[in-house]
């Protein structure tokens, strides 16, 4: 199964150590984590290498491509907030994951297309069993 | 003609000056902006009375009932991010404004469904002339 992660790049880096974490733990379990760069420290200067177009048409295309959507979404973020809409789109399901008491927004809380579930964590081992609980319907 | 204004909620209140000027400008032009809630300062106050999927459906049945999308995406926002893709699903051209120097997303940069159109601006009357053109080219 391929996941594609989606966290936030350049509305904030914060939280690549949580990125790090849920990339390691979905490989551990044996998933394919299509888009592993978003946890990569040098990302930006990667990213510098490519047009802006061509990074559009690698995400879009590998969210099209992938099974299901694994989103962090603690730090707010314009490409992690269009990258879950295109997702529900092409019925990919998607999982958002949020600190506890962060301000999520209503467009993931209460959206109705069938394809978006949010849920808040407090710890890590609630991060995981809920990153399970979503793989383990989709199987 | 009927504008949907997009602009940050719960990423981030400290644009809500711009969000303001923005609005007062369209209507100024006698623009109908179907989402003027967005500058409200009250406007956290007002959301906690509905439900998310209130806030979800008013928001994106307003993207979906307007002719085109004015979106301020300096402050990194889910919400905004989502509405600008339902935007674009949907055929509506979107304007997409920020901050000289700040750091848009690639997602709207180097977007190319044909819909999405990201311009800098580095005061206000730049902000007008751009929203100007885009406007204008739409009548």
């Amino acid at each position: 199964m391929k996941i594609f992660f989606a966290g936030s790049i350049r509305g904030g880096r914060q939280l690549i150590p949580t990125y790090e974490y849920i990339i390691r733990f979905l490989k551990s379990r044996d998933y394919t984590v299509i888009s592993e760069h978003v946890a990569a420290e040098g990302l930006e200067k990667v990213e510098a290498t490519m047009t802006e177009q061509e990074i559009y048409e690698k995400d879009a295309n590998w969210v099209e491509e992938s099974d299901c959507v694994v989103a962090e979404i603690t730090v707010p973020s314009i490409g992690v907030g269009y990258e879950i809409c295109h997702a529900a789109k092409h019925k990919k399901p998607v999982l958002c994951l949020y600190e506890a008491g962060s301000n999520a927004s209503a467009m993931v809380l209460g959206n109705t297309t069938g394809y978006v579930t949010a849920k808040p964590y407090s710890n890590k081992k609630q991060l995981e069993e809920i990153m399970l609980e979503f793989l383990e319907k989709k199987e």
